[in-house]
Order: structure tokens, then sequence, then C-alpha cells
């Protein structure tokens, strides 16, 4: 039996190195993965440049793996073999406010995995049994990854966007978010306008479902859903505070702009504008377990999967600089095979 | 028979003058109304100040007055002799996208009462039948005039909020709106935080059904919010951005803030904030006339009345001074009499 | 210039004619229609069988046509040569209370097209302005019409029947209102149930987009749905009053059946069973004119068709007597050219 | 220390009696309280009726008591000490399908207090912490209880309705359930129509905050509410189905019926009428612990709190008796003393 495993931690300064770490037991509540794959997160980046000295942590909360022990009371929902997967919230605690009233993601008291606890670019993981999410079959480990983090933040805002069947629906920002989202409105039955920044990504948006593409260096996209008639939604996955709020312009009477990513910045908002047509600016922090579990079964229902590359776990640095430079279309996950090991 | 009437009119650069005016008669699906109280509001300096040269304008839009004459075209539902109110939206088209959708108050060609057509300053105003409101038996004019604006703005912001019975929501400036949405929120069954700057209004607000004063000179609204656990709701009625964007911190999870006053500035919203507590801010603008009319029947119903001081029509330019100058509590009404002009 | 057309008429008791009638004059916010497509409804049998003697109604509620005159104070909105269609509400009068709330299609003083005023089993039509719809471009008049009652119904009660994406949604009936709903249900991005009794519509049904067939001669549908986990919302088109309340049991904790069609009888519904998982039953009536635009964009947007056999005027008998033997597969339109009768 | 306790049981065939058994140890999740209070609610009458033979069981589910001892695993939450509720819901799974969508009043394996686990009609007791409600210092203990039934259901179902402020909500029954629905629907600022048979509880309901009552020994229901322009919403706490349906004429376009009791028969719903206006029939059970706290504040802040007699546990059969023969007004608390038996 193998007593070590291979990880790969963020250490200070913002690196990322392999190591050989020992076999943790998995503590009360909390389960032992043997990790498939692991998405690369543009939220990964702040967890590896805020990395503290002496403190290394492994990145990744896009996990999916099968459970290879449990610790105590971990409830029989899950067993040993079972393929799961854990995103951004590492396990809600049941206890608090949010929680008892059913609101597992706003839990005051949970790890945020790959930032207050390891998360998912080594080839084992400990989480907590209340994080965990069923995979379905039909779903490959690689495959569902992404929807751990990017799937369920944008199915979740589409649906607390208010917009309905028919409704315009705009996607600002076509990247590891951005291309999920397409897919899902289309998939919902709106009428979906994806907004990116040049022409490259103009034929991708298109195959994955947007009925309209706008490329925001050649027009404003509050201008050019204002003259399609103005957005019920606008799902900004951007991180970019002025033009989040230049685009707000573009949203219909009793429109909602949904944020999803942390800008910098404040967003300068104008009441005039959301007085004047009863507009709104919310917030959507990616979702339950159980929403996530919906997540991935709508994405097999609807064929709505993301586009993914792949790279093995040894090549992470790799991975994770060119998801920075922007040379990944969409999303990059890491592969993770111990089989070899093994033998 | 009397032809003509006294009008309050503004001329540039931002005066009022007591005139007297040749009676005119309502056009296609118009009424002329003996305007009996007329709200002395906040958003009047604004159509004063901006008056155009050579176009004088009555301002005002809280009238209420009793119907003398029907033009062309005006429905049954209304009557010669029947009281009746006018609010800040003049009377819906009824076939642009938002009347079709059943949403007046955002109706894309409504006059805009005081500001693009003549307003009750006056003894004698021409209303649109399609905005106009019935004012119920039990409220004297002079009560009911503030309702149209002030009070309706509140109550369907209330009802807007998000906030369910036992809620904690917070009313940010305690003036004309404030103190009807105090009234409202506590009377909806809300836990109420009544917030201005000073102590001078404490008394009156906790005598109006707040449960709790914060005086902002003294102590950050947000503050004294999270340390009640956070409001579910912010109703701001005040103009100054940068104070209701730092009140947004006082927010609990899932609160939302309800902008009803426009601010010169832009609003710097924190998306973090919005996000990891899945907040959110909304604009409301007053509402239908038959909004506005449930809440008149609320008012009856709950004993909330605006608190007035009133003043004869011919002292327009003294209330409006008071008004601005913050002398008035809470509501300045104007009052006419034509009675003893008849005689 | 023609000045009579020819119009298909109910006399008592209960049998269909064809005359020749005079061109009538629209009156007050009327428009003059001439027709296109007019669908025939399972509705339009009651109309029929409940004609007075001595007075002659023409039916047909899904009507579409060309405006060939306006009446005094119709709105702008219109203007002649428009395609537009007319539904089951024949025009909202904008006074009553639903109305004022923009509730249209709960409008108390409402025409019922095809009952209470002729309607589109004829070359022309005469229709009130406010219950207009505008036909997109996009759509051929024999492919509109059935979206104006069997299109518009479905959609609303999809959009009002509180399933979110991937939520497991009943039809129960595949006829002219359930092929609309099963279309409708697969782009809004539910999984979709179709139930119907026989397998002679198996195949037809997941042509249209449903995952799953039940056949309810085989097997009950309360049954089936809660092998699946129960559905969170059942469309019930059929007018059975006891097979809609026994396919109750198979909703889910929250699920809700919505009801489209009027049962002779008394639905049994049990309280327990409401009661024990918060479960709903509620109805749902067409739509406004507003929302019957946006059920025909939609129909534009995700290629969501009826499927029609269409008829000639003049053999309205037969297609009404084939809809009522069920030989109809799902809709069956009248089709109208006065062309050849002008020449 | 005493090692044991006394505790009313129910045995087959419906009878009660009051026996000392051994003091029991709580299990994993569980806590042993001395109970205060405990309500008598109508629902016991099923509990009692239904003993099966050779299984006693202590009934009452409206119990408040001090925690004594907790099991291994209960969340520290809770503390020895600490005053408590238990209702009719007697812990939730966290892991069901309902749970984990944070519907935990709708737990599928959830003891059911009085029936499938041993209640409140004893001085000790045994409770699962996920059913706990903390209990607001300002209540008293038999004020309390009733809460935890009678008050969360209505509360609940009120926050359901879909009722806004100043709107006509009806509620059917003036008992246990109803005489706090009638509280708290006044204090959510609703017009509250009290319906109930005979004129003997007209006064209280008034006195509650009813704005009218309605005899429907005198007048059907429906008549009156029609006659005031319909409800808004019903709130029927009464089992008897034929009532509960023919009240349902009485509500308004988009009005709703929340059915909180189960009726022995199906309620007979009129299809036509739910369709023609949209109106709809949903069931509400209880609430989960945090709604429970919520209507526990709320009783505390708007002052409406249930209207008790209290016996002592002895004598038990005598209040179940009182409670049956309608002898009660409101509501029966059996309250408990174990000082005195300590000495």
């Amino acid at each position: 039996m193998t007593t070590t495993y291979r990880a790969v931690q963020a250490v200070h300064p913002g690196r990322l190195e392999l190591v050989e770490r020992e076999m943790p037991a998995p503590g009360d509540g909390e389960v032992l993965l043997e990790v498939e794959a692991c998405g690369v997160c543009g939220a990964d980046a702040a967890d590896i440049k805020r990395v503290a000295p002496g403190q290394p942590r492994v990145p990744g909360h896009e996990a999916v793996g099968r459970i290879t022990a449990l610790g105590p009371g971990v409830p029989s929902l899950w067993r040993i073999g079972q393929r799961v997967g854990v995103g951004r919230m590492g396990g809600h605690c049941g206890l608090c406010g949010p929680c008892r009233q059913g609101h597992f993601n706003l839990c005051a008291n949970q790890p945020v995995v790959g930032a207050t606890c390891d998360g998912g670019y080594a080839e084992m993981m400990v989480a907590r049994s209340s994080g965990l999410v069923a995979i379905p079959e039909e779903l490959d480990s690689q495959d569902a990854a992404p929807i751990l983090c990017a799937g369920i933040a944008t199915f979740n805002a589409l649906r607390k966007c208010g917009a309905e069947a028919g409704d315009l629906v705009a996607v600002l920002g076509i990247g590891g978010l951005g291309h999920m989202a397409v897919q899902y409105a289309r998939r919902m039955g709106f009428k979906v306008v994806a907004a990116g920044r040049g022409q490259d990504i103009a034929q991708a948006a298109l195959g994955l479902g947007a009925h309209i593409y706008v490329d925001t260096a050649r027009e404003a996209l509050a201008d050019a859903l204002s003259a399609m008639g103005g957005a019920q939604a606008i799902i900004a996955t951007i991180g970019d505070a002025g033009a989040a709020a230049a685009a707000m312009a573009g949203l219909a009477p009793r429109g909602r702009m949904v944020l999803l990513g942390i800008c910098q910045d404040a967003l300068p908002v104008l009441s005039g504008h959301l007085v004047g047509g009863e507009r709104s600016v919310m917030g959507s922090i990616t979702g339950s377990p159980h929403e996530t579990e919906r997540a991935l079964r709508f994405s097999v229902l609807a064929d709505a999967l993301p586009r993914i590359e792949t790279l093995p776990l040894e090549r992470a640095e790799e991975a994770y600089r060119r998801m920075r430079s922007g040379e990944v279309e969409f999303r990059m996950v890491l592969t993770m095979d111990r089989a070899d090991r093994r033998g």
C-alpha cells in the first residue's frame, strides 16, 4: 500500500512546487479522496499569490475523485469507492444562521477549498463530507470538474437572474465561467448574447449556443443590448468593475445584473438608472452541494459540457501559467493517474 | 362661473410666483380637477430649479382634488365630483412595452407631473385619467396628498424589499419619505430601525413606530445594523450616494438595499460584499394608480398617516423655502380654498 | 370592393353552417381583420354546443389575419396591413381591478372570442384592439394560429409552475395543448415526461422533445413519476377531474399541478398530500397579449411550432368533426383564401 | 439524584395514564430535557387514538424545557441549562433530498413527536438536537409552547399565502391554530377576517385583532368574502373538507387557500374556479427550527401570544378531555413542576 502521494503546493511568494506528502487520515466527518481530475480556475491565482510564508497550500477547488476512506461520523450517504466532487465551499457547518435557513452556500464557518484548506492539485485530498457532491455516471471526471465551480456558479446565477423563457440574457466575459453560462442560458430557453473582447472567441461563443456575439472591443455592450431592447439579465463573470457597471446601461426595465466575480474596485452604480427602471444588481456565490448536483444533472440532460484541455498533475505549473496568460480557450483541467504508480 | 384660477408657477431661474390663469379645458382622456391639497416634495426643488426660460411650470405631484370636468374619452371609472389624486407619474400610455406587461409605473410615455406637465400648486389642474387615484372617504385631502408620492414610494419599496415579518428593516433618512417608511414598515410586522442624522428626530421616529433609532452622526449605520445581526433590507430615502453605499455593509446575507432617491454621484458598490452574501441593490419608483390606492387603503387600515404642516396656496413660496431649509419636520402640504373666492 | 364575406357559424343545436355575411364596420377601439388562418380548439366544441337558438355565433379563437380597417380610437400601435392575432380573451377593458393590476388575462369585462363575440371561422372578423397580438414575420399565419390559445396557455402554465432548469415536469394529455407544452418544456430546460393514453402518440411525443413517454393505459402516471423521484410540476391539459387528481400523487415535495382545462367534475384533492409535502394546485388561463407575443417569439427562437393539418374554411364542418373524433394528431387549422374570390 | 420521572402515556385503545418511568439517557445527537410546559394540540387526538396495543406513547409536540444532558455528537449550539422547544417535527436528518435543499420541515426521515417518538406530556423528554428551537428570554415556557406548533404552522402559512400588506386575508377556524393566525395576520398588516362557527367566539376574535368576524353558522364565508371583493388568501385551519372547499369561492382572482389541517375526505376543488381566476390551493406544514425561532421572535416583537389555560401534568386526562370537548377557548397547556419532587 502506498503511504505517500504527490501534490502540487503553492509556496510563498506565489510559486507552485510538486511534492511528496504523507498520506493523511480523514478526521471527524471527513473523507479521503483519490483525486482523478481538478479544474484550474481563475480564482486559483489569488490563492497562489496570497499564500503565506511557511504555510504551503494545495490549490484547486474543482476536484473530482473517489472516496478511499471515511472518517468517523461520515453519514451513510457516502461510501468507499463512490465518485464525488468538491467545489469552492468546503462543507457547511449546518449550525450557523444561513445553514439553519438552508442557505448552505452562505455558511459562515465553511472552509474555502484551496485557500483555507488544501484542494485538488494532488493525488489525494481530504474533504468535509457536508461539502461533497455526487457525480453522475454519465460524466467523465475531467468533464465534471469544472462544473463544481464554473458550472454551479453560472447555473445558479441564471436561476436567480429573474429572466424567463425567451428573455434576452447577456453573458459578460466568455472564459471558464462565461462559456458555461452561455451553454446553460441557451438550454434554459433564453435569447443569449455573449459579450467578449475581440473576435477570436466569436465563433466558439456561437458554437456554445449564443444567438449573438458582441465584441466589446468594437462596441459598447450597453449600446448593443439597448439596440436589442435591453437585456433582462446580465451575468457578469468579469473582474473589471468599470466594465461591469458600464454594461448595466444595457439592462431593460426590471432587468438585473448578477455579479459572480469579485472586482478589485467598487462598481460605480447609477442610482437614477436603477430607480428609473426598477433595475437591480445582485451577487451570487456558487451553490450548495444539492444545487451543484442539479447543475451536474442539467449538464447531462441538456448536453452542456465544459470545453477543456487537460494536462497531467505534474505539469500543474505549466497549466496554471497557460491559464493565466489567456492561452487556454475555456478551461484547463489537471488529471491524475495513480494506476501507473501503483504497479 | 369663475373663468380663472390661481396657480403658483416656477419661472426661470428657480423662482415661484402666484399668477392668475385662464381656466383650461380637459383634452382627450383628461379631467379637470379642483385641487384641495398638494404636498411639497423634495423632488419639487429639481423641477423648480430646472425650469426653462420662458416656460413656466406649476410644480406639485402630490395633488388631491375633485373632478369638475371630464374630457372626451374618459372612462366611466371617473365621474364629476369624485375626489381623486395625482402623483408623480402623470398617466401611463397603456401601449408601450412596460404598460403591456402591466408595469404602469415604468411607462415610457408618461408625463412627469410638475416637470413635463403642470402639477398641483394651483387651484385647478388638468390630469390624464389613466394616472388618477381614487381617494378613500376616510382620508382628508391634506392627509392623502403625501401618500401619492412619499407614501406609495415607500409602500412599494417595502413590498419589494424581500423582508418578511419579524425581519430587521432599516429606513435611512427620516424625512418626507422616511417617516412614511417607518410607519408602514412597523405596521407590516418588521423590526424597524430608523436612521437619521442627529438626535432631534429620535423621539419622533420612535413615536412613528421605529423600534430603534440610530443617530448616524454618532454611529455608522452599517456598524449598528451589523451589531444587531444585519438588516434584511435597507430603504434608502437619501440622496447621498456615499452614505447609501456605506450603509450596505449593514445588510445581512441575502439582504437588499432599495433605493428610492436619485443620487447625484454613482454609488460605489463593493462586489465582494454583494457576492459573498448574495446581497442586492435595487431601485423602486413610486407605483401604479392601483398600487397607490393600496397604499391609501393601508394607511387607513393601519392608521399610518403623514405628519404634516399646512400652508395656504398663496404662501407656497414660504412653504417651499421652509421645506428646503429643513424646518418642516416631515411634510408640508399646500391647501386651497376656492369657496371664499366663489362668493 | 367586396361587400360580403363568408363565415362559418354555429347554430342551435350545435351545427355549423357556411353563410355569406355583410361586411361589418369596426366600432370604437376595434379593428376589422381579414382572417388568414384559425385554429380549431377543443374549447370550440363547448361554444358550438351551447349556442343559443336564434343567435348564431362564429367560433374560433386562434385567429390570425391582417388589419383592413381601424375603428375610431384605435391606438397607433396598430396599422392597416399589419398581421395580428386574436386569442380566447377578446380584449381587456383596462379599468377593472385585475386590469389596473396589470393582470389583463383576468379582466372581468373581456369578451370571450367564439363564445360571447364572433371568432375566426370566417374570412373577416372584428376584434377589440386591446386584445390584438403582433405576429412575428418569421411565422406563417397557420403556424402562428394555434399559439394564440394552445401555445400561450401552456407557455404561461410552464412559466408559473415553479419548476426550474433540470426539474422533472410532466405534461398530462398530449393533444393540441399538450404537444405545445412538451415542446416548450423541453426548450426551457426541463426534464419532460409526456403522459398520454395509448402507444400511438409515443413516438410523436418523443419527437416533440419529451425525454420519457408514459402510457397511462398501462401505468398510472403517479406511479411512474414517483418512481422517477416525483415531478416538480404537472401540466394538466385534460378535462378528466379524476385522472388529474390521481396524477397529483406523483408530485415531488413542493411540487405543483397547473390546471389548464376546465373539468366537469370537482377534483378530489387530498389535503394530506398537499400539506405533507407543501404541494399545490393552481389554475392558469391563457395570457395577456404581451405574454402571447412572448410565446410567439419563443416559438420562433426555440423552433417550437405546432404540428398542424389544414383545411379550407368551407370544410370547417369536416375539420371540426375530425378534431372531435380524435383523428387530428395535434392541431387542425382552417385557412382562408380570399385572393381567388377578389379576382 | 432522581432516577425516575412521571409521564402521561397513551395506551391502547386511546386512554391516557400517568406512569413513573426510568430516566433515559440521550443517544447520539440527542438531548435530555426537563419539560416545563407542553401544549395540548388537536393533533394529539389522532396520536392517542391510534396508539398500538402494547406500545405506549407519550403524546405532546409543543414542549418547552431545559436541557439537562447532552448525548454524544450534540453540536455546541446547545448547552446544559438552555431552554429549548420541540415541535411536531422531531429533528431532520440533514441528508435526504428535502434536507439537502434546506427544506427541513419536509425531511423524509424525521420522527413525528408524540406519534413515532415520545413527546412532552412528561417531566422529562429525549429529543434530537436537530429539531431543537431556542426559546427567547422574553417568553414564559407556557406561552412559548403553543407557538411550537400552532404558532409556527400559521406563521409560515401566512408567509407563504401570497398576500401583501393591506390584502384581505381570512382565517377559517378560530381555535388553537386560528387564534394565532388572526393575531399574526393582523400584525403583518393584513385586513383580517376571522371565520368561526357561532357568536361565542366573535368578541374574542375581534380582540385578537380580526377586523371582521364572520359567523359561518349564519352566512357562508364565501359569500361574505365575495361581498368584500374576495380574499387574497384563506388560511384553513379546519378539518372539514367540504367547508374548506366551499370557502374557496370567496377567493379573489389570484387568491390562494393554504391548508394546514388534514381533512379526512378529499377536497372537492372546482377547476373552473381555479383556472378562471388563476387561484390556487397549497398545503403548508409547520416549519424548520429556524423558522420556529422566527415565529417566536415575531410573537415577542409584535406581542402575539397564545391565549392559554394551564393544568398540571397529572391532570393531562382532564386537559385532553376538555380540549376535545371544545371547552378550552384557544389552547390548553400542561405545566410540570419537578422542583417540589426534588426536595
